[in-house]
This record gives structure tokens, sequence and C-alpha cells, in this order.
């Protein structure tokens, strides 16, 4: 392999990550905000631009999927992610659903109802757990290490 | 890349899914009707010739997990999905599982026990969320776009 | 194709598998001990060594998801899986969570909540279904067939 150094993954993986975001924008038509971080192992079911919209500075965790068309009537029901969420890992969006700013939707939820602003949801179906949360850029809990976010990726 | 245009691309998957139930049918032992639309992405674990049997007009969306083996006594429990079914996206369907025919399985469900007959079940565990429900091919709802079937490949 | 036979085919996944082990202890500091089992579709988000311990002879079945990173706080919160386990296809073990030794993780499941040791949990929450069961190697129910453990990979 000639990938000699961790330095060297990183780069190739923040190139890989570029590419798959422009691609994202262009041929799948998802609509996003700055600032947000979307995992390459996210899988978006997108049929025309502006069926998904992804608000500021939120964070798309791995393994998570958004479908956007509800089967049963055969329409496309957009989905909505606010500003300053953090969708977690291994989580599922279904059609029609809009999520408000703010909120953290638990690593394996399925999400079948709109969520209020500022609330976690966890669960299949999801329920919401707590409101009223208040955090920060990728829906990090005030406190919580700006740094890090790399991570998540 | 050589993929010139869009309609180069759907060539290539067309073929490749042919390939791949092809492969399904001889190697790993599905049986499935006439007309069915099985995702690139579903994934069976299946040990020999009718552990898993699909009946026709049945659709089995992307990113969902068959299992049939029962970890717990160590047997092979086949599961059986009935004609006209649709599979939703990111669901699992647990060993010894029956589903009927006319179904819908909800984006995300985790199936444990039988499915009666022209029912919706979501969640984890799926519960019935609605009976007696009409459907036609590929478990489309009544008045739902035919043309529209081939985006859930 | 060079691979002729399912002999071939067998002795090439079991290297990849070696050599996936070998990769998960050294490069993301997953510490695991005698005779598991881990499937290659397996994620484990890990950031160093001892973020994620599995007891002896555990099986670790395919498209499970480990997430070690507390999102909210930003905190690694270590995971705990004890001996003769079995973690079910397609679940979900989420930041903190101890599972006790001989415990099994129904397919599907989202584990959020420390499980005590002897028990069934399934659902997302998990929830304990059945508690003092007995189990052998790899979570076997007691007659089950040892011999069939290569299926679960």
């Amino acid at each position: 392999m000639a990938l000699r150094s961790l330095n060297q993954l990183r780069t190739f993986r923040n190139t890989l990550i570029l590419l798959r975001n422009r691609w994202l924008t262009s041929r799948m038509g998802i609509v996003f905000g700055q600032g947000v971080s979307i995992s390459l192992s996210a899988r978006f079911r997108s049929n025309q631009r502006g069926d998904i919209v992804v608000g500021d500075d939120t964070l798309i965790a791995f393994k998570t999927l958004f479908l956007t068309r509800d089967h049963r009537s055969g329409d496309v029901k957009p989905i909505r992610i606010g500003s300053r969420c953090f969708i977690g890992g291994g989580s599922t969006i279904l059609p029609g659903v809009s999520i408000g700013d703010e909120c953290i939707v638990g690593g394996g939820s399925v999400v079948f109802t709109d969520v209020p602003a500022r609330s976690i949801v966890v669960g299949n179906p999801a329920r919401v757990l707590r409101g009223d949360i208040e955090v920060g850029r990728l829906g990090r809990l005030k406190g919580a290490d700006e740094n890090t976010r790399v991570m998540y990726r």
C-alpha cells in the first residue's frame, strides 16, 4: 500500500469526503448549509433537488439512512433537517420527517414523525426523551470538546 | 470514468441486478417468484435452498437484512415472504418469520413474529399498525404510481 | 475469477478475517479475548486502545455497530462485552454500555443501558426478555450444535 502514514490517509479521506459532498449536491440534489459534516457511510435515497435539505453546522454520523419516497402512496415526501443537529450513527429518517434546529437523534433511532426543535429523540419508533436542550455546532451539548468533532466523520 | 451518461449507468446497474439475482438463486438458494424486485444492498444469510422464499411481485428495499439461523438453538428457521409485499429500507427479518401476502413492513423495522396477510407493521419489535390494507404489485397502495417502482431498487 | 472452488473461497475469507482481526487489535485498539468470532461486516468506532473490550468466546455477528464516543458530552465511554456472549446481526451498542458474561443480544437491537450477566435482550431500546439463561461457547444455548458456528461469521 502507498499509504505510509496516518496523515496521508487523512488527506486521502478528506479529499474523498469533499468529492462525495460535491456528488451529493450535484447528482443527488441534497441541499446542505455551511459547515455540515456528513459521514461517508451515510446513505440518501433522493430523487431530485430539494428532496433532502440539511441546515448549517449539522453532523450526520455513519451508517445513517435517509428515505424520501413514501412507498405506500408513491409520493416523494421531502426530509428537512434543521441547523446544529446531530443525527446519530445507524439511525433512519423516514419520508416526510422534519427535524427542528438543535436536535439530537440517538444512535439506531428510526424517526417516523416530526421532531420539535431542541429535543433529544431515541428508539424505534423514535420518541422525545428530553426537550429544551442547548447545543452548539454539530449538535454538541455545551461543554463538549469542539476539537473532537473530526472523529465523527 | 467510462460512464458517460445516466443511461449507461442504468444499463450497467440492471445487468448487475440480473447477475446478482442469478447468484442469489443459484448460490444462496433463495427461492423467489415472478416480478420480484430486490435491492442490491439487501443482505441474506441463507445456508441452503429454500431457507428464504419470496412470493411474486414483492419488493425488497435497500439495506434490508434476512437472518435464517436461530443462534440460540442452532437451527435454521426458514423465512417466508408472501406475494405483493413491500419490505422497507433498513428493516431486519429474523429467523422463522412468515410474512403473509400483501404486507408492508415499514422502514427500519425489526420483525420477530409472524405477520398476518394484508397488514402494515412498524417498529422494533415490529407491531401491526394497520390491518386489511389493499395493495397491488410490489406492495403499492392503490393509487400509487406504478412507474416509480424502479426507484426502489 | 481465480476462485475455482468454495474451499479456496473459504481459505481466502479466513485469511481476510485473520488480517482484519490483527488490524482491529493493532490499529483500532480493540482488546479481545481468546476464541472470539467477529464478522467482517461488524463496525467499530474506537479511538484508542481499550475503548472496546470483548471477552473470550464471544461471537459478534454481521452488520453490528459499536459506538464509543458520546456525542452529547464529547467523552469517550468504553464498551465492555463479557465472555461467551452473542451479539446478534444488525444490532447497535451505544457508548458506555457494559454487557455481562453469557448474554444474548437479539438481532437488530439497540442497546443503551447495561445488560446484566446471563440475559437475553431485544428491541430498540433493548430490554431484558429473559434472565438466568445458560449458554456455552459463542453464546450458544445448551444443546445448540457447536459445528454450525462458522455460519455466523
